[in-house]
Order: structure tokens, then C-alpha cells, then sequence
């Protein structure tokens, strides 16, 4: 295959081997995680039919449409969904295929698809590409990856779910190579329920504005509660201050009921978030914490209860990097309605900032822990022998390309960071294995020797952390 | 979200939970094989120019075009290829983008955008969705994952790497848990120096019509050759003995000496295949072998000496579940030529259909080992406390979502296949674990009780195997 020019697309980024080794760690880590509290994994097609891609509405702009290149050669297929659809005159009608833009819409057709053959309540991860045809900037991809979490039920879902899915992505971010992160959580009902304690006109309208507070100065967030959502200045100033109210402890409660507002949707909002503060009490490290945000509003307006977002310490430019909630309805066919809780964390939001900003990486760019050295190339037959017991006993080794002289195999190693250059025995030499680290050359025994536990696999280094 | 119909799409196939798990384990499984070996992962995007899509010609009717929703509500960006490019008219330009319908294509492109960061040669591994508009079937699917290994070289790749390519894979496949599999290898130049050793006045010819071998009877061939290769029959007589010659040794060689046919391109091919059939001498199992196989030819033109097929025991109609070969240019800059030797597993295709005739699944539906039961609903924080001690013993473990009675919880385990429910210790009662397939049940202590290994993950399962 002759490629004249290679073509980087702005929008869809691509890792060389020692990111994509410390993104594969992330994923597994991630992976490990979201099982051991029982969570199944799900993955599903990318494309869906584009009436259910646009069924939030706000963000149609955003899809990928698919086309089959030679669609018009052959006639569509009646009651099916196809791609083919907008071959003819370029628009796109209900049966036209479009790539997924996040993992829910696809997830909840999922469950409405296989209802019959789930278990509810039912807890699935799911990691897999999107896509989003936006401007490109840090932080924000055409082509990206994303891990969620979800617990969907039948009918009714219990609250303490909302707990559970705090803590199991609370301790999976916890275990990231990553810069400090702190989940925010708040709660739908707390918050409407004090903006219509306080007599709040337009509850919604109220919401619009104080979604925007990390964006917009406090004075001009107090001018357009006014303006835009009719309150006075004393009911503006009660918002302003129950947003400025953040704890990593349910003392946050004492706060909120300081401000004097009563009203049955507050009380249970509280309740619910210092439940789930209360819950994921002492995950909180010098690297991670989880801390009641009133300010947190998530503009999207599907969730009814608990709302996440999650910022990294140096990277708040990037907004939320991992962000979700309690949906009373993830799904519904009419009849039966799914409530679900889930929380999403965008992996390659999170990884590549770091990434091109040179604080990650691996401490190697292949596998290999050894390089077995060919003496010449007649005993190449022996050399793969060797890797072949090394690997045996599950170290990564692959065999020197070519018979050059030592010196050469050697600095074929080190540029690739193999910590290990191993010397076969020979008629007048036993085996020797040399740490090219440090120089030290010790006689080994292929079928039982090992590298340090560290030099096993390549390591996920963050140079300046 | 509301779906009010899901929508199944023929050729997109979708997992159920169980599924997902062993698609799951046969991955990992190929990582771990390809990286003992020291390939390293690559990712690509899913998008490339249509124009580098289209460089191999045959295939371009199945590439899935994009484009965005909203296109025309932007000006074009200058210089920069995007997926806009079709909006007005219907057509696909250049700068459209498409989704890859291989892995090679991009690869090729990967090597040569990053050429200056690559160490070479070369070895990735590469595990992606792939789509194609092909018309589904089975084996056949318009979205589908496919694994695949190469090595590259800039300007020369010595030939040990065919070796090496072959045993890699041969030791990865040999791990799966599915029908035996039977890797065939042939070699272009042996079977191109054979037809042109015969005096085939057409050697491409003879090549397309043997390349059907498999798909129409042995005295059909002989008249094609005959009358579309130009051949006499003593001609095509030579070809089809040549093509009934296979081995899992390299007695082949002297079959292939027997029929008297002299070219030096015939005698470097036999001697490249003889070494690679050697190289994996010692591999062949009852469930896996490896053999030198006469009549595979792939029909694609650049591969230029090994070549690769592999067929799935019982389900021959599949064709090639894995093919691969020697290419002298993977990809060229038109300055250095990039020449590389490769393999690719489907992994949909192989899978598929065994999930489809339950030939394959997992012996549970979620990831949990235990099920902590719930005494009452406000014994949820102890519970929780032994799920937690479970976890860090790395014990997948789930909760009980309600308080009902015991025998309802052990009901809510064994529908998802959970082998085991805990049993909290109270005022009256110390700490129990009941194994609910047996009914066995014993104290235990959550500090320090373990299932027993194969309890701990959910097993692949093979039915009728």
C-alpha cells in the first residue's frame, strides 16, 4: 500500500506505543474496578438509526452521518434500518445510520432491546470510541474514548445505588497515574427544591443561570438571576450562597439549613447527598477526594436526583472530566419504564492533555523486558529457543534482528528502553544476562531466571509528578 | 432517554453480557500472546481520506462515508481534509472521510506519519472495529473486530520474520478456546516460480483460476486453466498435483521435487516455506496445527511470498479465519519503502457463529463471585464493609439490592450464575458463606476466605466441546 502523504486529522488523535501502553493500563485498571463490584461489561455497535441519536435534541449538530459509497447500486432493504438512506439528495431522513455520540442513548437501547434477557437491577461498564463532529480543542475530540458506569432497574430503582455508583467510580479514579481529582456531587432536588423555597418564579430558568457560575463572575451570575430568572436581590443573593457552599463531610448540611429555607424537595435532596458524601467517607487521599459541590447543576436536564462532575488538579480548563447522575428514566418502551444512575469518565479527555503535555508515559515503548543477542546468524534457532523458555514463564522478550556486533544489539535495546540484553551460552561462555541500566552482567539460567517484578512490563512514569 | 422501538441492524452484531466476557478473555488472551513477543499496541483512528481508502481499488464499494449533520452550517477548513466534503452534492470528494475497512490501510499510514518516532523494525499489534457495506452474512458483519500483527522494516526485512509472524500467531491461536484450528502457509514465490517453471505463457491467470480451487470441483479447474490460463493439459495437470500438496512437515518439498518442474523463483520459495513450516515444528496439537498447504494463493495482489490462511473445524464455510502474508511495500513515502510481513485474526468471524450455535459462552452473566446478602435494609453499611473486605482480597463481589428473605436473595444470585452468598454475621450468628450449587455452606472470615480459583472469574464455557 503506497501512501503519498499521511493526512493528520485536527479532532482525531492518535498515541505512539508508550501512550497507548499507559492508556491500556488506565483501561484495564478501569476494567478491574468496575468487576470486582460486579459490574458486566457491554459494548455496543457504533452506529445507531439517527432518529434515536437526536432524540435529546440539543446536540444533533454534533453527529456523524453514515453513507455507504456505493449505496445507490443496490435497492434498500424494506423495514430495515440502513445507511443509504440520504444517498439521494444528501439529506438524512429516520432510517439513516449515524455514529454514536455518547454511551447512553446507545445503552439504553440496548436494554430496551434485551430486556427479556437481563437480570435487573442491572449493572453494566461499557468503554468504547465516540464521536463528535465539533470544533476540535484540548480536551475535546472528534474521536474519543469514554468509560461508564451504569445501574439500570425495572420500574424502581433505590437510592442507595446512587451511592454505590459514587463510591465503585470513586475508587476506580482513585487508582489512576493521574494529577489530583476531586468528584463534586450534588443533588437535583436539593437545589430545586431551595429555589422554589425561596419562591423562585422560574425554577429552570434559575438553573440556566447558576449552570453557568464557573464560566461568568458572581456579580454578573447575581444581575442575570434577576434578569433573566426574575428573583430579587435577597432571593439571588440565598442562590449565591447556597453555591458557594463545598464540604468533603456532611457538614455541608448544616450550612444549607443555616440559609433558613424550608421546603420537602430540600430536605430530601440533603438527605440523598450526604448519604452519598457520607458513603464514600473515608476514600479522600492527598490524590483524590469527593466533596459535596452545591454549585454543581449539570445543564442537561434529564437528571431528576444525584448529579456528578469531576475536576483534575492544573487541568481545570478541561471543565468535568467524568460527570453523570440519577435519571428517572433511562429508558422506556411505553409501557415499562428503566431508572438508572451512571457517571461517564472521558478517558481521552483526561489522558491525552497529559499526554502532550509530557506528564505521562511509559518507561519503555514495546513489551520487551529482554533482548536475546544473536552470536551470528546460524544461531538464530538457539536465540529463539532461549525467548522461547523466557517467555515461558511470561517474560516479554523478542531476539536481536541481526547478527551485528554486541555493541550494536545493545544500543538496539536501549533505544527501544529493553532493560535486558541476554548473551546465549556458547562452546567457551555459559548464559549471562546484562541489566544495560547499570552494566551489571551476571551469569542466568533461562528456564529460571526472572527480572524484577518492576522490569516485567513497562511502567507508567509521570515525570514531573 | 426514550426508545420507543429498538432497532436490531443486521450486520452489527451486539453481545449479551456473557458474550462480551469470553470476546473479553479471547482478547486478552491475544494481547498477552502478541506482547511475550514484543509487538507493541497500536490504535488508529476509525476515519481516514477517502482517498487513501480507496488505494487498493477492489474493495472500495464497502467503505462507510461520513458526514456531519450540520456541515453546511460551517465554511470548509482550508488545507485540512474533513468529513464535509459530500454535504452539497451527494458525491465524495477527496478530502471526505470514510471508516477504515481494515487495518493495514491505516497502519500503513501510522508508519509513515510517524516514521520518525518509530524503531525499526517495527512490531505492533493492532485490535479494532472495523466496517464494511458488505451484504451480511454469516462470517460476514458490517461491523466487526479484527486483530492483526505485523512486522515492518524501512528498505529490507530480512526473511526470519515470516518465521517469527507465523509462530507468533501459531502460539496465540493455539490458546483460544474454540474448534480446532489449522493454519495453512503457502508461498507466492514457490507457486508463481511453479506455473512460470511449466511455461505458463499467463502467470497471473493461472493464479486467479487456482485461487477458486476451494469454491469449484477439481475438473472444472483443469478446463479453466485450460481455456482462461491458456495452459495445455499436461500444464494443468502439474498445477493441480502442485495444489493437492499439503504437510505439517517439510516432506513437501520433495513432493513438490518429484513433479520435475525447475525455476529459481520455485526453488527460493520452497526453501522460504520449508523454513517456516520448520519454525513451527512442534506447535501442532489436537487442537491446532500448522501446515504447508499447496492451493492457498489469496487473491489480493501485493502479497509477494509467505502466505496465510486458517480454517475453524466444523466451520470450513467460513473461509479464512486469520490470512495474512509478506507484502515487499507496505507503505512508501516514495523516498523509503516500508516492506513488512503480517497476519490478521477476525475475531467476529471466528466467534460469532460459535456464540450463534451455543457452542461458546461464560459460565456466568456477571462478574461477581459472591453476593453479600442484607439482613434488613438497615444492615446495608455492614454488608457493604464485608463486600469492601471481599474486594480487596480481589473477590468480584455485588450486594444484595433489597432485604428480602434469604431465599429470594439466593434466587437473585443464582439467576445471574453467582456461585456463592454470604451470609453476615449478627448478634446470634457468626459470618457464613453457602456455595449455592452444592448448598454447602461454612463459616467463614471475611478478612481471609477465598472461592476456589476457578470460582473467582466467570469461566469460558465450550457446551458441546
Amino acid at each position: 500500500v503506497t501512501v503519498a502523504r499521511p493526512t493528520p486529522l485536527s479532532g482525531f488523535p492518535e498515541l505512539l506505543p508508550a501512550e497507548r501502553f499507559v492508556e491500556l493500563r488506565v483501561l484495564d485498571s478501569l476494567r478491574a474496578s468496575f468487576e470486582l463490584h460486579g459490574f458486566a461489561p457491554v459494548e455496543t455497535r457504533a452506529a445507531e438509526p439517527l432518529e434515536q441519536l437526536l432524540r435529546k435534541g440539543e446536540i444533533d449538530k454534533e453527529v456523524y452521518l453514515l453513507r455507504r459509497l456505493q449505496a445507490r447500486d443496490e435497492p434498500a432493504e424494506p423495514g430495515q434500518a440502513t445507511a443509504e438512506g440520504n444517498a439521494a439528495d444528501g439529506t438524512a431522513d429516520a432510517s439513516t445510520l449515524g455514529l454514536h455520540f455518547d454511551l447512553t442513548v446507545p445503552f439504553a437501547r440496548y436494554v430496551l432491546e434485551n430486556s427479556g434477557k437481563l437480570e435487573f437491577p442491572f449493572r453494566r461498564y461499557q468503554i468504547q470510541k465516540e464521536w463528535r463532529g465539533e470544533r476540535p480543542q484540548e480536551g475535546r475530540y472528534r474521536e474519543f474514548t469514554q468509560a461508564d458506569i451504569d445501574v439500570v432497574a425495572r420500574d424502581v430503582l433505590p437510592f442507595h445505588h446512587d451511592v454505590e455508583v459514587a463510591r465503585v467510580m470513586a475508587e476506580a479514579l482513585s487508582k489512576l497515574p493521574v494529577p489530583a481529582l476531586t468528584l463534586q456531587v450534588n443533588n437535583r432536588k436539593l437545589i430545586e427544591g431551595f429555589f422554589s423555597g425561596i419562591g423562585a418564579p422560574d425554577v429552570p430558568a434559575v438553573m440556566r443561570v447558576i449552570d453557568k457560575i464557573d464560566k461568568v463572575p458572581a456579580e454578573i451570575i447575581a444581575t442575570m438571576l434577576v434578569s433573566e430568572a426574575g428573583l430579587d436581590d435577597r432571593q439571588a443573593e440565598l442562590c449565591l450562597a447556597l453555591a458557594d457552599i463545598r464540604a468533603s463531610d456532611s457538614s455541608f448540611v448544616a450550612r444549607v439549613q443555616a440559609l433558613g429555607v424550608q421546603h420537602d424537595l430540600l430536605a430530601e435532596g440533603l438527605a440523598e447527598l450526604a448519604a452519598v458524601i457520607d458513603g464514600c467517607a473515608g476514600m479522600n487521599t492527598d490524590r483524590f477526594s469527593v466533596e459535596a459541590d452545591l454549585r454543581i447543576a449539570r445543564g442537561l436536564d434529564y437528571y431528576t436526583g444525584t448529579v456528578f462532575e469531576t475536576r483534575m488538579a492544573g487541568f481545570e480548563s478541561l471543565g468535568s472530566i467524568c460527570s453523570g447522575g440519577r435519571y428517572d428514566s433511562l429508558a422506556s418502551d411505553g409501557r415499562t419504564s428503566y431508572p438508572g444512575v451512571g457517571i461517564s469518565l472521558g478517558v481521552t479527555r483526561m489522558l491525552l492533555p497529559l499526554f502532550n503535555r509530557k506528564k505521562l508515559t511509559a518507561s519503555r515503548s514495546v513489551p520487551s523486558a529482554v533482548l536475546v543477542a544473536l552470536p551470528d546468524e546460524d544461531a538464530r534457532a538457539g536465540s529463539d529457543a532461549i525467548a522461547g523458555q523466557l517467555r515461558a514463564n511470561g517474560i516479554a522478550t523478542e531476539v536481536a534482528p541481526a547478527a551485528q556486533r554486541y555493541g550494536k544489539q545493545i544500543r538496539y535495546a536501549e533505544r527501544r528502553g529493553i532493560p535486558f540484553v541476554w548473551f546465549p551460552a556458547g562452546p567457551d561462555n555459559p548464559h549471562e544476562v546484562k541489566d544495560i541500566r547499570t552494566g551489571a552482567q551476571e551469569l542466568a539460567d533461562p528456564a529460571t531466571w526472572r527480572p524484577p517484578a518492576e522490569d516485567l512490563r513497562p511502567q507508567v512514569v509521570r515525570p514531573e509528578a
